[in-house]
């Protein structure tokens, strides 16, 4: 295993304290609940956003804390699910007046744990509700889910979300406005590679030097196929395509396209993916009114990328464009 | 090879279509001389900024064009100078009656390209001067270089002098701003895996499952020697050191902190890298007062990192404080 490690038990509380040393005016670190919140929270004036999930799919969650998106997030292990009681103690220290939204991709684990710390919250008189993402296009039940998984969709969700409640918007017309992301967002992803978990110390699974898995999870979970490695174009097609057809997307459509990488694959061959999606897209006469290239949430370091449509309408495009300060920056 | 490429010779190319795809209202394209520029330039009330160099290094430089940064990147092929006629061209297309200040990471190849392109600038009576950058402190010359190589640090220089145009300075005052931003910086990479460029189809080099590359080109250029893979927290301890005693920098010293991933490194462990190399510094009363995480000078999908750091002073802290508008986004 060639990774930037120590001791691998350590991985996710070293990642998170050199994410708070980088950002020591704006976030604050509590180690005893792998918990990254705004130094400000909680802010009295709006709703608090929490989201948890497994680590190893940073920028997600955890790099998303800040003025206009999450207002923490509490991860488990690398691919584990939070034990509930981080984010019980999580949703305790954000608390806010007007409630607390508890954003959840959808995996077992991690929808046991919501619920739980949902429950523990209301019984404590917080307004705490849960919002369950589920964006993944390529299979129904899989490996760690009941119904459809949540992958690089949930950028979106927290962004509205996150810009709703710096607004001021109340904890139902920001679940609504949550609801209503998920229910246009669809992605599909692919990898090139398996990836490597420090803490197995080899790849999670095998993929041969010729093959790709079509559709595949966040966390290596299979997708609707293994199939050999083509030129970008076509596979491209397939992924833009299951994601189109899904929704469906239809000509006259304004959409916000994602091309996320899921760890190992550079900027420069995302956005060769991108170009192609967008033509793909333009023949079909489906209008990009929103680009997004780079990493969003990842699979450690898998090489790959998922394609996500968001269908936009006003509402959508204005909260996508309000501001956000979150410690991922390039200037 | 696993990667997302149609004809390995249209990588380039593509990829920029697609930046330019994803960028409509604020970058032009234009293929003959691989020339992404802003849209809005030149802009005649400040000095414009051109870089060039070999692409594989994305988001440098292409992606770093935009408003308070350059106005213009042309790249070579993949790890290949732009021919002088690209550098000359963009020259012309974006002159300014400010001048123009041409960006050169030190590369025989790049330096003779640009040094053409300058003179033939000048010869069409257009105020150009070239300003070379030379940040890497792991060897003096090297396979492509007399002198030390320009890498990672590259970054702090265009967001300098793009800051110092942007307000307006002359020329002379932007080429002393990214000379002296050049004088600060110091960089040092190491290499976990070799990268693999398309054309090629295998890795540039050979690289052991137990070793790494300490002081690594961002070409793939041999560093200062082989040694075997150990804890992140004895690698990123060579590599401050290195860089620290170079300058050197000192107790009392406030810098910029750059961990700068090589392409193929996911993000939770350069933040890993971050926390390591934050607090070493700490020990030695050096104080971080801006940090920089992510991927800004890459070697295709190599897994590694480099470390930058910049001493501040008032001038270049408020330099970069400010604002700046280039493609990569995260929210």
């Amino acid at each position: 295993m060639k990774k930037f490690v120590n001791d691998p038990k350590d991985f996710v509380a070293e990642m998170l304290e050199g994410l708070a040393l980088a950002n020591p005016d704006t976030l604050r670190y509590v180690p005893e609940y792998n918990l990254i919140m705004r130094a400000d929270a909680p802010q009295e004036a709006k709703v608090s956003i929490v989201q948890g999930s497994g680590s190893g799919h940073e920028p997600a969650h955890v790099m998303s804390v800040g003025k206009g998106m999450l207002d923490a997030a509490c991860p488990g292990d690398v691919f584990a699910a939070p034990p509930a009681d981080f984010v019980y103690e999580t949703v305790k220290r954000v608390a806010s007046p007007k409630g607390v939204l508890l954003l959840v991709n959808n995996y077992t684990g991690d929808r046991m744990a919501f619920e739980m710390a949902e429950e523990l919250a209301q019984a404590d008189g917080i307004e705490a509700r849960t919002l369950f993402i589920d964006d993944d296009v390529s299979v129904e039940d899989s490996t760690y889910t009941v119904g459809r998984r949540g992958v690089a969709g949930n950028f979106f969700v927290m962004k509205a979300v996150g810009a709703a409640a710096e607004r001021g918007a109340d904890l139902d017309e920001v679940h609504r406005i949550g609801t209503k992301v998920n229910s246009v967002a669809r992605t599909m992803g692919m990898a090139l590679t398996a990836c490597t978990p420090p803490a197995k110390g080899s790849p999670l699974f095998e993929l041969p030097a010729d093959e790709v898995e079509m559709g595949v999870g966040i966390h290596g979970e299979p997708g609707r196929r293994r199939e050999k490695l083509r030129q970008a174009k076509d596979m491209v097609k397939d992924l833009v395509t299951a994601v189109v057809e899904d929704l469906p997307f239809a000509s006259g459509d304004r959409v916000a396209l994602m091309v996320n990488g899921l760890g190992g694959t550079p900027i420069g061959e995302l956005y060769l993916v991108y170009g192609l999606a967008h033509k793909q897209l333009a023949d079909l006469g489906i209008q990009v009114h929103r680009s997004y290239v780079g990493e969003y949430c990842t699979s450690l370091d898998m090489a790959g990328v998922s394609v996500t449509l968001v269908r936009l309408d006003d509402e959508l495009i204005d909260l996508f464009g309000a501001p956000a300060e979150i410690p991922i920056r390039v200037f």
